[in-house]
């Protein structure tokens, strides 16, 4: 069977986390999120945040927790701008306008979403009441293209926002690999205090499922867990939630997973680079997108496994490559030899 | 006080409509829809469109209509494609959000949908079922820019949705100036036949509000009026909408006011051209956008009012004319000669 | 043809109503509820509530009233406590629900809701967050089988709803109704004190449609007019409302047809006693539900139009008299005649 | 620590799935679903059904089971009746109403919905289009309250529904307990062939997440995989349901666990009944509702947690008693002597 870089969740669990699950496991604990894992995890995050004021709500999955978090916020007239590329634009089946919301997709380059970009959007939406109100601005870190935010571009946003009244949420999915990019600069703390609400992924790092909710601005805070429930996503077995990010984050595993993920997608994109290929976006996540021509996606696709992502042109087209926390260095050598022998 | 072209509903009803409600005042009927009036209109409609199939519901504004017809048509997975400048796109608060669904707003450069957008849209939406599903068509005719379709190209589109699983839904709210324009091949009947809903706007055409839905695919009507309900639309005294289109269709009044506003309107066009003016889109109704300089506008603005409507560079913006069955030949005259002062 | 008793929407609307329409009908005024008319009829409102700190907003009818209201007030999680018979429980084709909120029906004798009655509800629901907020008491006056609140029974009310952070929010349809029924305590300036909001309702009252929504709270006017207009009931030609809305209140037009109606109703319940009915609730507004048997039904069906409301058993049904602004004195007589016939 | 009796979800996991979930974890597979291990749970709960038309699909927990189906299946005007105390009317804080759906509850004394009770609802709304229309039954199985449906209670209702073009749609959260008390006389197959709808209930029977939604009616299926989508419900780790749901039913693991927790249940009845106990619902599930006086009920708290369900009256209250497949038989042995010291 061919290796999959198709995506970053074709394993299970870390091997910790399972033990977690083992070593806690006929224990009994509340349900709904009140179990002693869940609290504990909501320490940890409150701790690496550096403020005791931002709560901490455990959902299963990436567009659940996005679904709840914009429909608890806002109220039926008010809208999100979001980067065209964005995950809840256009790969959550409409899950956000399911819950009454527009949702303005914006075109990036890089699927970075900057002031100007919102400006914009501000700019055609005068006409009151007869357009939707623009009053949160969504945002993914790394992106769905494998970029992400510097410090810089994270306070223009959140300054941006606050002035104008938006609220600025970010979607976490894949967190971890922006945090430990080696381009960046942003810590989870830079985090806590410029956005109103963002998550911390856990299915893409490590965990069975999961995702960490953090809701900063105290104001949003209010009544949050009946959204919870409402949306089906609060879980009786809560625990099997908290003991993930429980051992995810209470030594740091959280981000050596992602570090290695990264470490695994630089070196395949050094392979890459050498053979003097070009890449669709400039990153330094888990994510790559090389730009090859077909006989060569034909050479590589006989033992790996990945995404065509786009046509380019001239016979070229970029290709998706995701590493993770489960992949290992051995497969990345092989791949990278096969890389090699394409020159 | 100046005359105003900012819109075509800046009077109240045609006389013949007034007089129509006074005659019938005292006249007990029933209500919600199920008065003599209103089943007389759905007859004269269905005549008009040679067909005794389609049902005809009516409603008292435009985004009522569409929101009605959307949400009771589509599923909640299911989305709709637009023009960007469509008014369910732009306009109307984000109401077909509200209902649950993704409208995609396509750029297009005369308002006008093709089959090419549509097929653009399906083409980035195979990823099933992570993506939301197109199901429906909106176009408008006359277009939000006054542009409108010929029989070819909604021949064309009609018969793309048809193979592609996809309703078609017109928004009549300015369809007699469409019918009635120098440039329209299209009948009413062609509507009926082509489509599977439309409306015929009565609030911008001489009525003092409403709108006729009518459901041309029988595989849409079924339990129809709940929706009319739910949404508050069901007026208990329906027969305020049957006595205004019972009056404007016996005797098509409807298409004489239409095209004495679209004639209005064109005697203004020749003015403009007249003087050199481009326009921003070439229209035949009742909407004309001539570009002018700020200083034009200026004099213009003393005896009259409009929109500037958008920034078109050179110190020239153009500007929105809109003409109705209320505009007055003399003052047409007036508005003409200080057109032509300008040159 | 038979005279009917059916409801108080049969007839158009007050002879001066047309009159003012065709008055004003060629004036240009400014769309969307911002013509000198509406802006003069909510001044009317804000004199006759002794305050300058309500707003006042159009719509075309009462369940178009009661969803904006409500969706445009409630956060996602909250719910509405009214009585069973509430119209928005059982006569709105789920319009409420279509917003997303539950509404919990509580059964009562009368058609009116009492604080006992709230309680009740809130005590079962106390499962934080597995079970609904309330967060709303909607209440009806006149109820829907033609019962009033007195102004302790509101004082009480509104005393609860501040004191457990609810909304109280009063359905208008038939204020007039209620507020010159002869056993009535209320003012409208009571009314304006004690709920969050209120409709005075036009549809019922005279007008050809037309619902005056009151918001007392000053919270809850914030942006009030996008929820208008996102469920299509911002008319283009809101003159139409602003225009019967002046004309009805501007010297108590409204409060003199609600008398009328009252009056004749009284006149018919007391040809009802007379012969001995009894009478499915006490009321003293626009509605009579006498209790007759079928024989008695029968007679009174050959000339006159009503529902038969109620299976009581012992053959005998409560039926529904409804009288409206329209109904002539002399074809009371000629009921009552036919009532007394009974004996 | 106090052993609690409170519900069925405070343990982790049964260690066999544990088992299964190490087992696999490093195998690379499909996400959203489409792992072999989901499909194969499939292929078990189809052969189980004895029919090859039923298809399953996999989501994390009761209510989003519950809301998921329901607002895939119905229109927007359309509503469910459930008992009073269904999970749906009273404990997921208004999630269906949330799709857009009113739920009539209706009182039962044993949180059993018969054919009457339903009759009931539909013959109070025949006033079309103004009432919501009933289109889905919600039944529970075992109930709320611990409570079953015979055979012929289920074909009752399966065949009234057929009748009424209504829809079927059974909440198996504890379906195990139902379809292994020794009451029973259902089988899985009957389940099928009797519903429209239905899921098998994992979080309360050994699983860590996890509810296997079987839609039976082939109109129902098309697209349902959007839904979940749309909801947030779908798993990128689909395996975590997929591996769950294979090892409870490939050799019936899932009946086991059940049966067990019903057996330990009835043996606290019998300790209850010696010591001549009324209980609140004659149940034969998993959960007892035996009523105690205030002095026993203290008794008891010392070394047990259990919930105080409801006030009966003279002192009296009814405890709720819950086990579940990870109840120690030894624990239960030493919570009879307790009860049987109560006398």
């Amino acid at each position: 069977m061919k290796y999959s870089f198709k995506n970053d969740y074709s394993e299970g669990a870390h091997p910790r986390i399972l033990e977690a699950l083992l070593k806690s496991n006929m224990e009994q604990q509340n349900g709904y999120g009140l179990d002693e894992f869940s609290l504990a995890a909501e320490k940890l995050i409150q701790e690496k945040l550096n403020n005791s004021v931002s709560r901490v709500y455990f959902v299963s999955g990436g567009t659940q927790a996005n679904l709840i978090v914009i429909s608890a916020i806002l109220r039926p007239h008010e809208s999100v701008v979001a980067a065209a590329t964005g995950h809840i634009f256009t790969n959550e089946s409409g899950a956000i306008e399911s819950t009454g919301h527009k949702v303005h997709g914006v075109e990036t380059g890089d699927g970075k979403l900057r002031c100007e970009d919102i400006q914009n959007v501000l700019d055609i939406h005068t006409n009151v009441p007869h357009q939707v109100k623009q009053k949160l601005v969504y945002i993914s870190n790394s992106t769905e293209i494998g970029t992400q935010y510097s410090k810089t571009e994270l306070e223009d946003l959140s300054e941006f926002c606050r002035k104008h009244k938006l609220y600025l949420f970010m979607d976490g999915a894949r967190l971890g690999n922006a945090l430990t990019s080696e381009h960046n600069d942003l810590a989870l703390e830079d985090i806590g205090r410029l956005t109103d609400a963002f998550y911390v992924g856990g299915t893409k790092n490590g965990a069975l499922i999961g995702e960490a909710i953090v809701i900063n601005n105290p104001d949003l805070q209010a009544e949050f867990g009946f959204h919870i429930k409402q949306k089906g996503a609060m879980l009786a077995k809560g625990r099997l939630l908290g003991i993930q990010f429980h051992e995810l984050l209470k030594d740091d595993l959280y981000f050596e997973l992602a570090a290695h993920a990264n470490m695994q997608a630089m070196r395949l994109k050094e392979a890459f680079r050498n053979i003097g290929c070009s890449f669709l976006a400039e990153t330094y996540t888990n994510q790559i997108f090389p730009i090859l021509n077909l006989g060569m996606i034909d050479k590589l696709s006989q033992n790996f496994d990945f995404y065509v992502w786009k046509k380019i042109g001239d016979g070229t087209s970029a290709i998706r490559i995701i590493t993770s926390w489960a992949t290992q260095e051995e497969t990345v050598d092989k791949f990278i030899e096969e890389i090699s022998a394409l020159n």
